[in-house]
C-alpha cells in the first residue's frame, strides 16, 4: 500500500546524512564532553563545532545558544527562570500558543500568582497588534511569548515588529519558533528577540534535541541543576550524537532553503488548486489558504460536510496508508477539539471536519494527487 | 599510541548492538509517538516496548518507568516536585551526593525555604544509619536522596535498608542510582524506593536519554509542562532511537551482567593488586579498594607523593593516551578539590594527589599493565 507522510509538522523524517552523522559519532565519538582527556576534549570540539555553526546561521554568539533535549523543554526554561529569576509579574501571550507555552504559563499563573494577558486575535489567528501595545503598557515587568509559526494554521507572526515594540516597552520577548526555525531565515541580529526556541526533529534532525536562543546577559538560570554544562544554563551530560545530529539537519536546511521552500511552496499550491477544484467549498482555517501569510510547510483544510467527524475522516486517511492530523500531535488521541482551532471558527465552521497536512522535501504531488483522491472519497 | 579509557563513570562507550538499533530505528521509523496514524503507533509501539523492558528486569511495573533526556533532569524531576507538589518540608541528603542531587536540594533550599539535613558519613564515605534515622524523627514531611552507588569512590549504599526505614518514618525515598543501574541487579518490589534515577550512557547506552522510577500513585507532578507524554508526567516529543537505544544497552547488560561483573572484579582486583606492588603506600579513597562494599567499576586511588598536583599527573596521562579523572566530568575543568573527597579525607591525604579509575567490559588486564607502568613513573 502507498504510504504517504503528510504530517511534518509533528516530526519529519531524519535525512539520510544525519543519520550517518549521528552514526559516526556514536562509533567514533564516546567521550564526555565535561572530561578533560583527549576523549571528552573531542567531544567538546563536537559540542562547540554545532554550537558555533547554528549560532552563524542565525546571525548570533555561539555563547547564546543553549542544548536542551528539544523545544518543549527550551520553552520551559525560559519561562520558568523568567518568573523565577527574573522576576517577570506578568505574562502576554496567545490562546493559540503550543501546549509548551500555555501549560507552562498557566502552571506559572497558579504557583507564583503572576498576572496573564492573552493578545486578542483576528478571525484568522492572527495577533492584534495593537491590543498587544495596549497590554505591554504597564509597569509591571513583563514578558511576551507568541509564537513564530502557529504549528496547526501555518499562521506566520511579525516577530521583527513585536520585538521591536517589546523594546519600547521594556518587555522580555520570547518566541517559540519550533516550527519557523530551519524553515524560515532568522538573523537575530536584526529580530531582537530576547529567547527563541526550537527542535531538531522538525527541520529533519533527530528527536530529543533542540536549543534555546538566549540573549545574552539575559540573567537567565538553569530549570535542572547539576553540572556546569551549558555555561551553567541546562547541566546534564550533553547528547553528543544528538547535537552533531541537529547541527548537520540544520546546515543542510540552511544551505538550501530557498531551493526547499519553493519546493514547498509549489507543492502547497499544487494541494490547495487541487483541494479547491475536487473538494467544492473545501476552506483553509487561519492563515494556511494564503501562501505569503502561512507557511510553505501546513495547510489546515476545513470540508463542507459537518456530518462526518474528524477523527472518523483521520481513520480512513490511516486506513489508506495517509498520515495527517487534526491539529498538534499532543493531542491527536484525545477527542478533544483542537484548542487553536476553537479559539478562531465559529461553533458552526468548527463542527465541520479539519485536517492537517504538513508538507517536507521527501513529498511529492504524486502523493498529493493520491490524497486528495482519497479525500474525495471520505 | 595507545589508547586507553579508564573513565567510565563519566560516561562510557556504546555497544555495536546499540549503534545498530539506533541506526536502524533512525533510517526506519520517524513518527511521532504521540500520533495517531501508523506511523505514530510504530514509534509509540517502540516506546511502550522498552518501557515495559525495562521496567520487566526493576520488577515494576511499565507504567512506573518515566523517559527523561538523562539522570540530572530525572533527579531534577524528582526532587523539585517533591517539594512543589507532594509539599515535603525536610530533604535528607549527603554531603558526597552528586551535584544534580546537591546544587538542586540548594536551589530548592533557596527557594521554598525547605529544611535540608545531611546525614553524617564515616572516614570511609559510608552513610550512619543510626544518625539518618534520627533525622527521620521528625514531623516535618520528609525526602531522603541517597545514591546508591557514589560516583566518584564507588561506595555502596544499603539502600534496602535505608528504604525500610524510610517506611518506618513515613518518609519518601530518592536514590539517584545513575551509576547501580546496569550494574547491579536491582529489583523493586524487594526495595522499596519511591523514586530512583537512570541514565543509559552509564551502561553502554547513549548520551541524552535515561528514566525515573516513579512508584505508582505517587503524586508527583512534570516539571517541563506541555503535551501530555509519559502519562503527563514529562512534556516533549520522545527521543524513540535514544528510548530504544537505552532498551538495547539495558537488556544486553542486564542478561549478561554476572558474567560481566565477574570479568570487571578481576580487572578491578587485578588493578588493585598491582597498583599496591608497584606503588608502595598507595591507598583508595573510600570503600573503593574493598571488593565487596564497592561497584567493580571505580577505583579511586591515592598516590603517597604529596608533592605532585593530580591535575598534572592526569595532564601526564593524558598525553600518554590515559583518560582517567579527578572525580565526577562535570568538576573535571574546575581546579577545586572534588566535593567527596574533601568531605572524607582529612588535609594530609587531601593534599596527596588522587585519581578516580573506572572500567567497563570493554577495557582488559593489559591497559592496566600499561597504565600501572606509566603511573609507576609519574
Amino acid at each position: 500500500m502507498q504510504q504517504v507522510y503528510f504530517d511534518n509538522a509533528a516530526t519529519t523524517p531524519m535525512r539520510s546524512e544525519v543519520v550517518e552523522a549521528i552514526s559516526e559519532v556514536m562509533r567514533t565519538n564516546y567521550g564526555n564532553a565535561s572530561s578533560s582527556h583527549s576523549f571528552g576534549r573531542s567531544a567538546k570540539v563536537l559540542v562547540e563545532k554545532a554550537r558555533k555553526t547554528i549560532a552563524g546561521y542565525l546571525n548570533c554568539s555561539a555563547g547564546e545558544i543553549v542544548f536542551t533535549s528539544g523545544g518543549t523543554e527550551a520553552d520551559n526554561l525560559i519561562l520558568r527562570s523568567a518568573v523565577r529569576d527574573l522576576k517577570v509579574k506578568h505574562i502576554v501571550t496567545s490562546k493559540i500558543e503550543h501546549h509548551a507555552i500555555l501549560h507552562t504559563v498557566q502552571a506559572l499563573e497558579k504557583e507564583y500568582g503572576i498576572q496573564v494577558s492573552y493578545v486578542n486575535l483576528d478571525a484568522n489567528g492572527d495577533v492584534d497588534y495593537l491590543h498587544l501595545e495596549t497590554l505591554l503598557d504597564t509597569e509591571e515587568k513583563t514578558l511576551v511569548s507568541l509564537m513564530h509559526i502557529n504549528n496547526e494554521i501555518g499562521n506566520i507572526t511579525d516577530i521583527k515588529r513585536i520585538s521591536d515594540l517589546c523594546k519600547t516597552y521594556e518587555a522580555l520577548f520570547h518566541s517559540d519558533a519550533v516550527q519557523s526555525v530551519g524553515h524560515y531565515s532568522l538573523n537575530l541580529e536584526d529580530v531582537k528577540v530576547d529567547f527563541l526556541a526550537a527542535s531538531a526533529h522538525k527541520f529533519h534532525g533527530p528527536k530529543g534535541i533542540g536549543f534555546v536562543y538566549v540573549r545574552r546577559d539575559s540573567g537567565l538560570k538553569p530549570s535542572i541543576t547539576g553540572g556546569e554544562q551549558e555555561r551553567g544554563l541546562r547541566a546534564g551530560t550533553e547528547s553528543i550524537h544528538n547535537i552533531v545530529g541537529m547541527e548537520t539537519a540544520f546546515k543542510l536546511v540552511c544551505d538550501n532553503l530557498d531551493t526547499e521552500q519553493n519546493y514547498l511552496k509549489e507543492l502547497k499550491t499544487y494541494f490547495i488548486e487541487k483541494a479547491s477544484v475536487v473538494i467544492p467549498d473545501v476552506s483553509f482555517n487561519g492563515q494556511s489558504g494564503s501562501l505569503n501569510q502561512s507557511t510553505n510547510t501546513i495547510l489546515n483544510l476545513r470540508l463542507p460536510n459537518s456530518k462526518v467527524d474528524a477523527s472518523m475522516i483521520l481513520f480512513q486517511l490511516d486506513l489508506k496508508g495517509i498520515a495527517c492530523s487534526r491539529g498538534s500531535a499532543c493531542q491527536s488521541g484525545s477527542s478533544q477539539k483542537s484548542h487553536v482551532l476553537s479559539e478562531i471558527l465559529n461553533s458552526e465552521d468548527l463542527q465541520k471536519p479539519s485536517l492537517r497536512f504538513s508538507f517536507s522535501i521527501f513529498n511529492t504531488k504524486e502523493e498529493v494527487d493520491y490524497v486528495i483522491g482519497v479525500l474525495k472519497h471520505s
